[in-house]
């Protein structure tokens, strides 16, 4: 059971909340992600505890673009979510002050500079002790902000997505595509891959490397076809086992799911998970120290009925409250008594 | 099994067929729901067992608008339905007169008015002995629908829907939004709240007031999570022992279905019920008293592709059969030797 | 020619400007009007000369709804206008501080509250000489803005628009609906009719009596034949001379706009202006006194391609180049020597 | 002037009035053309003098099929129509009596028993003096049309499109094309060349016999080229010349207008007529003796935003003016007392 | 185990890959299907096994039309899959050589004449051992296919659809209709109706005639509540035990997918399969003689989200891999020894 | 008047004609540009006098993606252009042999290395006498094939945009975008900047140094207003004259239509060209020494009417008759007697 709120946090808490659709109605206002307000964290140190922030970058898209357009369609169809949760029972807004802290300033024509703008976006706050929540762009971006994460230690990883985004290069060579991240990650020291799990994983394939290489390093693939053989308790079970208990970063692909749940992303793969399998798997990582989620392949222009963006805003809204509720945690082991 | 007609009831029954796609195509003539004749039963007494009505209204909506296309948009689809049920072997229309009635004529503008002349439309439907099957509109046109035909002795209720729609008031006092409906027909007490039964409710909310004043009245809600705990059967049957063999209403608001299903909705939750289950649901529902129906919250200017119309239609199709049944059972009780 | 601003200005205009898409890519950020920062303008007295604000609204709407979701969708398409206007030389952000001050919280079910808050908010910007800019919304929002604008003497209207909206009600006696703003700012003595001119009016008519009232009252109204017959430069003159040098204010609907450049709209009619048209008409009216303005009637669901909300953003943009140098003019002629 | 009506007349008439939407809104009831009765005219001899009717046929189409949804997508677009018509101050339904007559019963898989039905389907409404303004339905519905109005002497013809439809056949020897009516109907002596005129042709062509052939019958082709070199009221006024004052016909082709104000059609052609061009050449043919019209090739499932639907129901409502006026000038010419 | 490819074949195989994404992107080049090379099969004899055909025509569709765009919208998205299957282990491109051989060129308007070309395109394939998979196209398709490919013994058939398609005729006696193929093939005798089976057959029925037509002849007709009571493997194994060892015919009507997996298609009806269920499907009938298999019903133009034309695709990926493991096991038969 | 061609330049120029729709219908077969013959070149030499080629490039753009998509959509759309341009006389495919010879193969993640890849994509069509027809992608592909064109003397320049193009760079020193090329063109000495002609620039401006710039080069920038007061045809002139009779480039950039024409675009301006402006456009270039085009911008994934691809289609069989005739001229030039 949750501890009382010392007064400082309850106060600087019920300074963030959002606005409330049955005093002004969702579809009003500036759409801001969850309807919370709009902070600079620099200019607010000690402010909040969880920073919600768009990445708008597509310029590593091997398919079809259109996900720097996510951020925006994330946030209009996040003004649709609510303050609590009634199935996990976590109210994020009433444990953790929330804010959206806007947009990394990226290049849309460099991949490399648009990585080093968002490390540097992402490494203090980090340094202030504030949680990413990151929408994206295309899924390159996870790879500087696991930079940022895991410059000290090593992460974890859940991975939930179709494709296993660790090829060696596309293209003759062109390292920094949104299908090489997390081998990125992985060369570079801040993934530890032996706790990294990709779940859902499907689709025809041009070549087996992508694959071996990721299960020679250790980490733990999960294709869908296992999934649907062993059930999704399961296969929870093992990847909370296999990350244990040491910070871990989550990644959600949208093309995970189904097109019929998500048709407006680069690269959809028939037989995704349902909405229904994505709420549980989220849910199902209730406890895990997450240090850091993101969200990303949103493409709005290929989302007419928007659809997708409503996924991305459910689904980001569920991850915030896991990590609203692991800044609680933390918060009370730090300090006992209030 | 069926009685046998009497020769009255036959001819009436066959002048109220509709058309038939292998004589005329499924998309020539005007679309009237089912492709049923149009008929004033004012001008028509004694002609008709069930009124399809519509009710294109939508100014008590608090999220996005559209529904008051409702009508329009499941007659368009309803004309791919054909004359009967493989499934349940109903064919409704061997056993029951069904006409369009056409569209109750509201005020966009005026939720009030827009009340009192839905429940002056079907009152006197109900006088007449007709079963009204009712495509709105958002969710308030259930509350003069209920007024109508509960006023001798309260109703019992099966509501199939994402949001329970027990709000006291919205926006600082408006207490006729499509989300009070059910709230007022219990004050009015033309519900009976323990023969009330919600399925499917779920997603974030802004307050528990909404559920908690539900179960206060004793009204039963089933969450979706419950739902996927239980099975549909046992949820199912449940709700049928619940509601009893007195006299019940049922009400399908299109956001009980996943946005998937169903995106052309003004307050899509993600997480809903499938096709598959939904026809489970409504056909399972067979045998109950039910006094009435309706499907409601179709919004064609958010439904691209046409998917949420169908589903519209659908279960309306599904529903008409329940109701034709009921008709010729009440027809054969009344008269066990025709 | 512009007189140099006083240092006080220069500064206070200097910290409202755009986001610049060089800088950050036009996509980033949560979409403000104009990428402009929110302001407050309670909490900041003295630093806005001009106000862009939402009013969602669209619960008086007699045709197909969706203006509530007006405001988000021209702030979205907003985000492409830039810095200054080459045509005019007028570079709004250089000589007026601008800022977006969200949107009015409107009760989306009830048209006589919504038109009291809405006056409430437009009341104290007027107060502290702020001239507002406002996107509906329906057409019934101008009503209110205008009481509160035309409150001490009435004003000159320049009104584009396929529609008179001097309904005197809709439906058995409704006397606020989006067909009555003008008749109802007549009667209250917030508009004077005979400075009031209609420009653009055309489609079919359930009667005369919207426009034989107009004419009675002494309004000027042009219908788009005559538009035709005289050309636009003849046709603005009258207006210009009609409305004079005392405050007027600008009332753009896009249903004035043909559907080819505006289908995303309730009632559109056929044959309407051009973008062409559309820019030189505004541009033309550069040098009246406006005291505030609006576009309205921009409706998202049913603009699936976007271009009614480019077309609203872009008209924005050049009434706020008109808006921001009657700002300059006013402040010129008040205080001569910087 | 337009004389009195008889008191039989004006009762006949006023019992043929659409539904008003300041009475129940636009978007309500089921949608008849332009929200007129729906009456079966061989059960109601005399009952009116014009006939509109649905032809939802588009199995003679050899680009991208779609216009048999054409009537329910004009009927639908048609219920925003009106009253009376400002411009030519004709109020059609003072006038003369009209109803929506149904769909013909097409076959759609077999174009020449199609064009029986139509053709038997017409003929008797000719045979009752009932004009018929029929919405297609591809272009080949026209010649069935053609056969039953011009049996007894060659009509005359105005015909709006881009394409010259006097192909000989298409695909090896198919004589039955939506490429082909007017050759057929020349042919069969139903038309009389000479007094035949086609405005608006252009786009590339694969032959020239097409206009060759109608060029070597006297028929006059007035390339769109020409009509912007020339002006729209010179063609018009040749056009009306040739036609003269004998009985015509009045086809209008939707893909003569510009994609851009008609995409959703088969065979759209860059550089075709806008909406005020296409009203002033409508509007221009007042006065000829024209004994029915179609509106063809509105494709709705290639109509995303409903524009196409609009500009068929808009061009229809025009013409109806224009046929009911004539309807009015031949009863007064036959009785000139009433 | 595979057999070693004899140098021959390794040489012509290697000659008709697809195009790679890893080396151009997938959304570059003219779209074939699967990126193959485009073959003329005649001028190539003994290049290739397999054939990759359009059968644009949907001339016969008796509702909603679109299907002739099929082809251009399935090759357009088949440019997304990829080289290998790794859930089955089948890399259909190393065991058999396929190419895009182009389309039958189909008359739009006459379904006899475009049967007898179909017939006379496939039968030479047949002749040169080249194994059909064709893209349609309305199912009326399927019955010349079955002509070409059944002529010297009647085939087994494993029928993927919503509807029985057995009908005898509509409106009044047309016999070659999308609703018919199976009934002609039967009755030619090119089809044996004891080793046909019908799974997911569902929805409203007009009469009971076609289903009762077909298992009159022995057909099996397995209703999607029979596959949701047994379970799919249960079904697919006895469909396996009927339709034998002998050569057998697949054919996927797109709509036997949920509106919500396939909503382009022209007669959709709620409660379908899903994406996964379909992979299930497909991939269970490994091993079964098939000489041939279509995919039809996707209709582009009612696919506003694309994400039918991605089912068509995938699902012709996973039939090709069948079709290349025929292929290959019939090589090895013949000859057992490289 | 055309000289009689040569026997063998007739047989070549003959084997390269497009498929034609009176035979097999537009809609059948893979979509090649205009349904000519898919060659390489290289493998041909001699063959084609004209090469399609479509640039899937976006990766330059600084707004919203998707022109990398513009060749598909561009290829599917020209299906429907036809044998000869009734206006102008010409008749490409009888006076010079075209043929679509694929995309060049980009890498969408890398401008630099995309721009080189262009360059040798088009120097060796240049080099072996054959006209490019470009079909892009963003506007920074122009600039590598100018450096392969104009190589060994600068280009003159018709360029038809919104924008000019002429940044010097983007996000703090990006100097490969699609607003730089032609800046970077002039640069190389590839363009001669006093016969380079910008028409149509118009839209707001976040700096002047883009048209300052230009201006100082002397390059002449038509802004649409200077247009609009002068008219097309006079404007035409003038750039007639500035770009004289040596070798020019023609580059037409979709944006610079009205959205209303070409909503599928990244960057649409309000207020810009009308089609059938556009077509007398291209049509006055007649006579020009064009060494080649482009037409560049369509954005498919934004053009959900299709509009824009048919737009870039016309616009390519518009300009390809401007190319076939030059081709026949230099011809004609270099070889007097057949």
């Amino acid at each position: 059971m949750r501890q009382p709120l010392s007064e400082a946090d309850a106060a600087r808490i019920a300074r963030h909340k959002p606005a409330v659709g049955m005093a002004s109605p969702r579809f009003s206002g500036v759409a801001s992600f969850m309807r919370l307000p709009l902070i600079d964290p620099a200019s607010a140190p000690g402010a909040i505890d969880i920073a919600l922030l768009g990445i708008p970058f597509d310029g590593a898209t091997t398919n079809r673009p259109g996900a720097r357009l996510g951020p925006r369609g994330v946030r209009e169809a996040s003004t649709g979510t609510r303050l609590f949760n009634p199935v996990t029972g976590i109210a994020p807004y009433e444990i953790a002050a929330c804010a959206d802290v806007g947009d990394v300033p990226v290049n849309p024509i460099d991949a490399a500079e648009t990585c080093r703008r968002i490390e540097a976006f992402v490494a203090p706050l980090r340094a202030a002790g504030i949680v990413p929540l990151s929408v994206g762009g295309d899924h390159l971006v996870t790879y500087p902000i696991l930079r940022a994460l895991g410059r000290d230690r090593p992460l974890g990883l859940i991975h939930i997505d179709a494709h296993s985004d660790t090829d060696d290069s596309q293209y003759d060579g062109t390292r920094l595509t949104h299908g090489t991240p997390f081998r990125r990650a992985v060369e570079d020291g801040v993934l530890d891959p032996r706790r990294c799990v990709q779940i859902g994983i499907r689709g025809s394939l041009d070549a087996a490397d992508e694959r071996d290489w990721a299960l020679a390093q250790g980490m733990r693939v999960i294709p869908m076809e296992e999934v649907l053989v062993r059930g999704l308790p399961e296969v929870v079970a093992e990847a909370r086992t296999l990350v244990g208990e040491a910070p871990a970063y989550l990644s959600f692909d949208i093309d995970a799911l189904d097109p019929a749940y998500a048709p407006g992303t680069g690269t959809p793969e028939w037989g995704g998970f349902s909405s229904r399998e994505a709420l549980f798997l989220v849910r199902a990582l209730r406890g895990l120290d997450l240090v850091g989620a993101d969200v990303v392949e949103v493409a709005p222009p290929l989302d007419i009925t928007g659809v997708t963006a409503l996924a991305g805003a459910t689904l980001a809204f569920e991850i915030l409250c896991l990590l609203a509720e692991g800044v609680a945690r933390r918060r009370e082991a730090a300090d006992p008594t209030p």
